[in-house]
């Protein structure tokens, strides 16, 4: 679909660049909602927005298209709150990391034909309205998660012509299950290796020690924000607890590698993980 | 020192580079060696290089300062093997990531006087000449540590002068030991982390997913050369290994944290390591 009147409730990395890039492909109507009057101020002043109501339902009840891009927890709040303002016909997605209790939630509301969940691999460690960018989602990457039960697939399709003819995306279906066990590997468990090293090195970094660009790369990450990722770990954490515990074997044998002094046995695991890495960058 | 006849025996991405950077400076005569011939022609052919003959010896042999720029073990080969060649005043220095070994061997070899050890911050995961820059040293730290007794204060000074007034580095002198120490937290174990994070997803990535640019950016130094890390890790082992061991109490709390759901326990690690994060970046 292409909507003449998109609602986004949320306006910031994500949210924001949602309202950004869909004025700049000349969707009629763009209203937003933020908790953060200042966020919905800014939004209207720089054209991202041409309305911003003081009510997230004054949002819902205009939008033929409706975005929730707040934290998964607010998302899930809003869209049980928000339903019964929606107007008949609207489709509903939103842009959280995990997406099997949304779907679920959205198929209890009786929205399964209207609702489907969307993941842009498109995210930043940066935060809020000001973080947002108008080309934020050319090429990336977008999940789409549809419900189950009939009407599921045509929304789904629906929010995924979206994603593509106006924002630049490239959508890719997906089971919500299946994808909240992909990202736990893919996207939580760095999340939580680059905190995990960052920690590391809060305690461990010699006052006035350098760092290299390496250990900065590779704490990127650990910058974000840790009240999202707290939603994020939480909702998710029957697949990324299995994760994480799957690195404590690797580890264990680096080293037992090192304090047997076994060369081949480092090199080959170095090996195994820098072909990999090699091989993700073409 | 200001050296009028350069030699660097090791044409990768640090030893070339200190080549194209040395000549960009206005060194009169660079002379370098690499075991690789077309390194060696293709670093005179782009004017880094004066001259590249085919033994190592006859660079020694010239250099009023000479650098080791192979990796870590063939550097200790090197200074074993070319100190009988070396001109009376020559310096020496290397540019290995672990500083112990080599610095006692320079003592060993009554070098104390004449050598002491250099690690610039500048590394890339690319190797080879052809990962080489003109500008690679520029603004970068480079840890400079001397020999310990007699004159090795006075080698360091003038290595230092090197770094500073012919590559434009900002050198810190740093004890051997407090700097493989010191590395051992800030470079080493993010190496480790970086390709621990890259080996768990060579095998939990499911074929055909995305990875963000998050996951990427953790893992980028995974694909660094896994010869020259294994030769480093194990020439530090004794400190690499303790730190390691010290990444599984946080990593075990972030695991507890999510078994029992403990949110303001989760929020309060992620908000250490996001605080130390974006402090380091100020």
């Amino acid at each position: 679909m292409r909507p003449s009147r998109l609602g986004i409730l949320g306006l910031g990395a994500i949210g924001g660049s949602v309202a950004r890039q869909a004025k700049l492909a000349g969707v009629a109507t763009v209203v937003g909602w933020s908790p953060e009057p200042s966020e919905r101020v800014a939004a209207v002043k720089q054209g991202a927005l041409d309305d911003a109501p003081a009510k997230a339902a004054d949002v819902a009840r205009v939008a033929d298209l409706l975005v929730l891009a707040a934290p998964p927890a607010a998302n899930l709040a809003q869209l049980e709150a928000l339903a019964p303002h929606l107007p008949a016909a609207a489709l509903v997605t939103d842009v959280g990391s995990v997406k099997r209790a949304i779907v679920a939630l959205a198929e209890r509301l009786g929205l399964g034909a209207r609702f489907a969940g969307s993941h842009p691999l498109a995210g930043s460690h940066r935060r809020g309205f000001e973080a947002s960018r108008g080309d934020l989602f050319r090429g990336a990457v977008v999940y789409v998660t549809p419900c189950t039960g009939g009407g599921g697939d045509g929304a789904a399709r629906e929010i995924s012509h979206f994603w593509e003819t106006v924002l630049g995306a490239h959508a890719v279906t997906l089971d919500a299950a299946r994808h909240d066990a992909q990202v736990a590997a893919t996207s939580h468990v760095p999340q939580v290796v680059a905190s995990l090293l960052a920690y590391f090195l809060a305690r461990h970094t010699p006052p006035g020690a350098s760092l290299g660009p390496g250990a900065l790369d590779t704490t990127r990450l650990a910058a974000s924000d840790s009240a999202l990722w707290t939603e994020i770990l939480l909702m998710n954490r029957d697949e990324v607890l299995p994760a994480l515990r799957a690195l404590e074997e690797p580890l264990g044998a680096v080293e037992r590698a090192l304090e047997a002094g076994d060369g081949p046995a480092l090199a080959a695991w170095l090996t195994r993980a820098a072909e990999w890495r090699r091989r993700v960058d073409l």
